[in-house]
């Protein structure tokens, strides 16, 4: 059973792009919202997960940072009322390109407004209001969830207290652009995707979407750990002509097992909103320059994560956030973590985030 | 005009995979073979190019490592007789999946056998005797044809003095098999690919190329220099709906225009195989061991160089090359170079690269 709630909104939402008729946000909770109301979290996702971030009663399944949030956890729901929001343009319960659109009954499909990571930051203000949430005590997000945390305060200020941005940056930088944007050029490239036009009652574009999701594993982690972990060992015996371009190799295996599970779970239109979405994300855009937009923060406190091996969000660019917050939020920290999972180190270095994350909440 | 010169041999070719009826190898020669016959250099290329290294009084084109080779340049043919192959397996006159079969009167296509580095280095020694060239002075590889030049000095230890391997490595590592592989994938999921049997007269899988060329050049260079020579810099207006998902970033131009080049230039198949060919490369299975496999080699020197910003083949791999050298060979040489062009260093950060060879030579 699922813990997802949805919030359709009562007016029509002003996207950067355009307007978008009474959208439809999926949220879950976790813990309680204090009589001060000032113990709540609000946490942006990556660019692919859902809203379920924990288990709960109502849906014991693991969430996708089940180690982090919950009872006697880094991020304690004795302590805090924790809100996860599924981002606009997603398909997980949010309004995005592979909903209905109310005023012509169709799918928007390609006709959905372009996304911008502050669009889905500014949708979160209506499911604050709905739980009463006049104030944020952290807002938090890893990856793309960190710019949308990040824009989050500085369109907000007097919405939030404290920002923790993981594994994130102030902008996109040429490189993540160009793997994204080959991303998305071999999802747009399968006939199967049709213009956006593929038929909901099937997978879509399953073999663009198998490439691009295993380009991605290959940008999320990192060669020292697969060198550690898989080496040149073989998952098959060595090829002969009939299986030469087969899966041969355990790191093959690997991405092939990975990019399989992804397949048909995710809305491939959605895809490509929110990868170009992160790629025009520039928190300079706010003023005209990094210092220009960071003088519009309202913060206490600030703790920026980052790790070495991630070749996406390099460890530059977290320090790069850091200290251009530093003039603006008294208490900026900055936490440079030796994890060899690259990018998606948040993800499966518990052991480095737990303490990280526990010690700021 | 082409300088190219062709030599078919006069029995067949035991490649590790199987026989090649009677191949052809091209290449071409710059200066002159002393009467000691002791001056010849060995170069072996990377994945692509074809074996017109250098222009020529024949080929004033200009030849992929033109500030290398030529009178006065650090490889200076004034002094030595520079021999370049076009690998085996390729489509630069060389026999591949893309030649006849002369057995058959038809394509190689997917019957060609397994290929591997070792097959493109045994090659090699029928042009050797052909030009009355006993033992080289040096074998030189950058690449793919570092890991050639490597297994030509394991396999003919008799035949050559001194090895240069240019940001290579001794062993594929994960990494760059995934990235390989999903190139492989990418190109053969095209539906022109045709399971190998496109046209000849036609340009077969032109898409899973141009997609495929890109994420070769994403592997290539490096983020930093992307960084500073694109930052977010864009080549058109911010996209609206209509061409959300084109070129917008200079950095998404660049990657276009290099693709664009590249479609047509190679025949997918040899890209294939030669690609699989790096993957299969592993200097370790010559004796059980790095260790006992180098202590086959009869080499007086080597010079090892690598680039701290290379993703494909990163430093550790040279460092780990020389290393395993060094009891075997007396002077053995390790240069790292700070270049922030990635692995593609060696064909465009010349003014490093040049004293580096220049010194050695």
């Amino acid at each position: 059973m699922s813990a997802r709630q949805h919030l359709q909104l009562e007016d029509d939402f002003a996207m950067q792009g355009g307007m978008l008729n009474r959208p439809t946000l999926a949220y879950e909770t976790w813990g309680e919202l204090n009589t001060l109301g000032d113990n709540a979290i609000l946490l942006f996702t990556g660019l692919s997960p859902s809203a379920h971030a924990a288990s709960s009663p109502m849906d014991p399944s693991a969430g996708w940072w089940e180690d982090m949030i919950g009872r006697d956890k880094p991020i304690d729901t004795h302590r805090y009322f924790v809100i996860c929001i599924n981002s606009l343009g997603s398909c997980f319960g949010s309004t995005g390109p592979a909903s209905v659109n109310p005023a012509t009954g169709t799918l928007y499909r390609l006709d959905f407004p372009v996304l911008t990571v502050e669009d889905i930051a500014n949708s979160a203000i209506a499911v604050l209001d709905h739980l009463n949430v006049q104030q944020v005590n952290t807002v938090v997000g890893a990856s793309m969830g960190g710019m949308t945390a990040l824009s989050f305060a500085l369109m907000h200020p007097s919405r939030c207290h404290r920002l923790v941005s993981i594994s994130s940056g102030s902008r996109s930088q040429p490189y993540a652009i160009a793997l994204r944007s080959l991303q998305r050029e071999i999802i747009r490239t399968d006939p199967l995707w049709q213009q956006g036009r593929y038929p909901v009652d099937q997978h879509g574009p399953v073999d663009g979407m198998r490439l691009a999701r295993k380009l991605g594993m290959i940008s999320y982690r990192s060669a020292e750990e697969w060198q550690a972990r898989f080496g040149r060992e073989r998952s098959s015996d060595s090829p002969d002509t009939d299986n030469l371009f087969g899966i041969n190799f355990e790191v093959e295996s690997y991405l092939q097992n990975h990019a399989e599970r992804f397949i048909g779970a995710f809305d491939a239109n959605c895809y490509l909103y929110l990868s170009r979405a992160m790629d025009l994300f520039d928190a300079a855009d706010h003023g005209g320059s990094l210092a220009a937009s960071f003088a519009h923060l309202s913060l206490e406190a600030a703790l920026v994560v980052g790790v070495k091996s991630d070749a996406l969000f390099p460890l530059h660019q977290q320090v790069e956030l850091a200290e251009a917050m530093q003039p603006f939020v008294p208490d900026t920290r900055m936490c440079a973590l030796d994890s060899i999972q690259g990018h998606d180190s948040f993800l499966v270095d518990m052991d480095r985030f737990r303490p990280t994350i526990a010690d700021f909440f």
